[in-house]
């Protein structure tokens, strides 16, 4: 294994949840940001922005929505959104029209250009000392999310990012062997809950801290329980909420 | 502006497409495997997968699908794959249903993990000394890709990163601005090109090395111009070729 403050920096990852009282400096947002603008974007269109929320009414109405006690409240909450609209508006300055933008292809992309920008600003957090947590959780309600933030259309939230001094310190979630995830030529046609009893074992020995301090279950029978039965929350209106916010609309 | 090993390296991200003729070593290839594992995951789900491609005839293919002769060239070449098949075969084998996994809403999440993976890995990569380079051209032909690769349903490849030792040194391409890209509390509704003009002036003295060394348009003509305008290759397949392979199926 090749080691280095980069490769050490993304191998301790953990989602920190809890913050110390105090806000990011405006030197570690610009950070922040200037590794954003640094992110490799599908045919340059960088079609992504950053919306950093320190409003306590928009902090109080994501965590609403994410439904998690946490969110908003210590560190600084960042929401990552898909973003066709300056590019749209731009077009329409020139005199052009929509062009492609409304297609589930462009749509992607720009969906692409977010989630890479989301992974970015974490490591960067997580280099200078920082914790951070992704939040998916902000699309429970995405409707309700869109208005709160008054997102026009063109636009999706896709990602929070809730960045802060660390108040806690979680174990390293154990995660699926190599085994599992990466493969040569050929993506293996069979996948046996029997092959992955070791890291089961493993899982169901790693605490929570979300949870209490309790054990959770293990990989598969997370996997085969709860989570991937029944929706929850409005999460089955996201996509309409992302055709009605003028997005690929060829995806129907 | 904060500065250190892994804020450089990320500050300093341009792509390579031009690569030594030599493959990562084991010892690389296991590095970027494990940082790619340790990815945050939406609901510890981890729904991605990475097939290396060293098989000269499935490189081929992708290459032809790329449209672009560097692709599955000199260097490594990864497929990132959004995948809801491992978690759907466990669940079989556990005597479960397909429960959410035809949804929209768990095919993003599956997005979100291997677009996340796709980023720390690039950052690994280059935080060893290697170049990479992020290819979303592996979608032009959606079908004729998941045909090549031989991918199941409920698997659907989402991009490619090709990695290995640079043999070339392109410029740091100019990103918007952060005050173009990065906003407090209100998202703003309104783009003027005119705002751009510097931005477009910096865009225009920069040389893209894929096209023969000569300058490339201004931010905003590209954008108003054909890149938005037609769609290409067979990219407007792609969201059939989703539903096709069981994926996002209410939204429709």
């Amino acid at each position: 294994m090749t080691k280095n403050d980069t490769i050490n920096v993304q191998l301790n990852h953990r989602s920190i949840r809890a913050f110390k009282d105090q806000t990011l400096t405006q030197e570690q947002l610009t950070t922040l940001y200037d590794v954003a603008r640094h992110t490799s974007s599908s045919r340059f269109l960088q079609q992504f922005s950053i919306l950093h929320l320190t409003d306590e009414k928009k902090r109080a109405a994501v965590r609403e929505i994410a439904d998690q006690p946490y969110v908003g409240a210590n560190g600084d909450l960042f929401i990552f959104i898909a973003d066709l609209y300056r590019n749209q508006q731009l077009r329409h300055d020139l005199g052009q029209d929509d062009g492609n933008l409304h297609t589930f292809d462009e749509y992607a992309q720009a969906v692409e250009d977010t989630v890479l920008a989301v992974q970015k600003v974490v490591i960067a957090a997580e280099s200078m000392g920082l914790g951070a947590v992704i939040l998916g959780s902000i699309k429970n309600d995405p409707v309700k999310l869109i208005k709160a933030l008054e997102l026009p259309k063109m636009t999706f939230p896709i990602l929070g990012v809730q960045i802060g001094v660390p108040d806690q310190q979680p174990q390293l979630k154990p995660r699926l062997p190599i085994a599992q995830v990466a493969f040569e030529n050929n993506y293996p046609k069979q996948f046996k809950a029997a092959d992955l009893k070791d890291y089961d074992d493993v899982v169901t020995t790693y605490y929570d801290l979300r949870d209490a301090n309790r054990r959770i279950d293990s990989f598969t029978k997370q996997v085969a329980g709860g989570k991937l039965s029944a929706p929850d929350h409005h999460r089955d209106e996201i996509a309409q909420a992302i055709h009605d916010q003028g997005l690929a609309l060829d995806m129907k």
